[in-house]
């Protein structure tokens, strides 16, 4: 080791990624893209093939006191699944690598498998191959997946043009809302363990939160109507840092409207039943595993009677100005760590 | 969960992973191959693609008292590559996902990717992808490689056929005697921190353990001898064991003579001193990731004359009948447990 030590804490989570990612290089003809958009794109003569990568560790991910293990399962699946999404290809191979503690029973094993059995079914792809080992300390989930694109349908987040549209699929900040009802039902629940949850009328967001889906039916819908995204990005982080990136990439920037943006009845409730806001939970809440992407206007006709399309604003030429229209007719910069109507 | 709970340890390790690839069964055209060989095999059309996991756990793969991140690096990705050349492939792209916990530094992150970058460079493959997360507990690295062969060139465990010759890359038993030495100066270390350590003259069973090589060099002179092996696995469990996965898939069974197994002779000396038996850490030390193939008999005259290759014994038609042909002219079976003089 160096004699020097700098604390991780120093750079950050985003900073220590930063730093890791300036220093990688590709070298072969075939690597099309490497770091730097949802997925890795492969040349493969004929068309591109799309390779990413996400892992998932107890205690930082997911807190098993409240996450089924069947749920954990599917979802370790769809936002690998989203990933190709994003990219507007088809996934095909996944691969799996569990770690577990002896903490977990055979049937807890049965069950995981369940859900990534179930996942794989619904996305119509095959797992193709594992790795099996033991942890010291809980469980871990890290998985792989190979997709594949037409070289000419490709959605990368850097195609965004002045005046396209911007669009959502489904609605936001649900996920997140429900983690936090789970999080303040399991501390009520340490703290007097005769008290029944409180989840009443909040299935939709705690499934958000448990059992995000990967937005395949869009991607098949959008090809359907012969739409082609100029850009594309699968919400993991949050609305507002997830158009940062596709502004940043495109060189762009955007003007999104408040009263636009989709957010569920029970979204709302639980936002203000917690006290922090919908449309912050909207931005800001990750997780969602909707997709955000730009056609041109042009297209509009052709998506504009699909429910499950959101038109939420536009892509402007300033570049990384990106901006919340509010209902009051405001207009405030939308930044990473979300949005402040005090700035 | 269910109501009935069954202990892991019951089944072990190989029990759980049979009972977790039993209920997978893969429905796409282009899945060629999924559980079951080093590699998945996906048809890309002109040729097949490569796609492997695994996975390294601080406690469990590895011990940082002393594994030098660097090393590190380096074998998490060897130990990929050599997946892929293992079906005889070209490994071509990686992904990278690391969690790591506030222990480290960030110059301990700099020097771990060191080692993945000099790793990707000698094995001429790119990083494309990755994940960084936090952990609360240790170091874990799980990498995914994609590879390519040509479809007449792809070799699978599942093709040795009566009296193919057996071969093996490099020696043997190294890299296992190389973690017993590690693991007993630790010990001493650990009881008295004053002591040196007695490393002297082990350099390279050290060296097997610490940074092993996947053996593309191999690959690639076998393709420039023209010569094409009909089956092929890499020897990450030990000889024995990846022997008896080679004979069950072929349906045959093999002879492997003693006197023809290569050892080092720092293996024979770190054996001997810990007691433990060369021909034992030979059959069943793993982690050498040397590779494992047969090849017709007509093919021997173009292979013979390289010193990278042994010729251990050849294959029979009696099916999963693997058996040493020792020094004295006994045949003792061989067993994934290794073998044993008494039985």
């Amino acid at each position: 080791m160096a004699d020097t030590r700098t604390e991780i804490n120093s750079l950050g989570e985003f900073g220590l990624i930063q730093r890791i990612n300036k220093k990688i290089k590709t070298n072969l003809p075939d690597t099309i893209t490497g770091i730097g958009d949802d997925s890795a794109v492969i040349d493969l003569g004929d068309e591109f093939g799309l390779l990413s990568t996400d892992i998932l560790l107890e205690g930082v991910h997911f807190d098993l006191t409240f996450f089924p293990l069947k749920h954990l399962g599917y979802k370790a699946i769809a936002i690998n699944v989203s990933d190709i999404a994003a990219m507007n290809g088809t996934p095909r191979q996944v691969t799996v690598a569990i770690a577990l503690s002896n903490r977990f029973s055979v049937e807890a094993v049965d069950e995981l498998y369940e859900g990534i059995h179930a996942a794989c079914k619904d996305f119509n792809v095959d797992l193709v191959g594992g790795d099996t080992t033991s942890s010291r300390s809980g469980l871990l989930i890290s998985v792989s997946v190979f997709g594949r694109v037409k070289k000419d349908k490709i959605t990368y987040r850097h195609g965004a043009r002045p005046n396209d549209l911007l669009c959502v699929t489904g609605d936001l900040g649900g996920a997140y809302m429900g983690l936090q009802l789970l999080e303040r039902e399991k501390q009520v629940f340490m703290a007097n363990p005769q008290m029944q949850p409180e989840l009443e009328g909040k299935d939709y967001v705690i499934q958000r939160q448990l059992r995000p889906e990967a937005r395949m039916d869009v991607i098949y819908e959008l090809a359907e109507a012969g739409v082609l995204p100029t850009s594309m990005i699968d919400l993991s982080d949050g609305l507002a840092s997830d158009l940062l990136h596709i502004c940043a990439q495109s060189g762009v920037g955007a003007i999104v409207f408040e009263e636009k943006l989709p957010i569920d009845e029970q979204t709302y409730i639980a936002a203000t039943e917690l006290n922090l806001g919908p449309v912050t939970a909207a931005l800001n809440g990750g997780e969602d595993y909707e997709l955000l992407f730009t056609v041109p206007q042009v297209s509009y006709d052709l998506i504009k009677n699909n429910p499950k399309i959101s038109f939420i604003g536009y892509i402007t030429d300033k570049k990384n100005e990106v901006l919340l229209h509010t209902n009051a007719d405001n207009r405030i910069p939308i930044t990473a760590q979300g949005w402040n109507r005090e700035n």
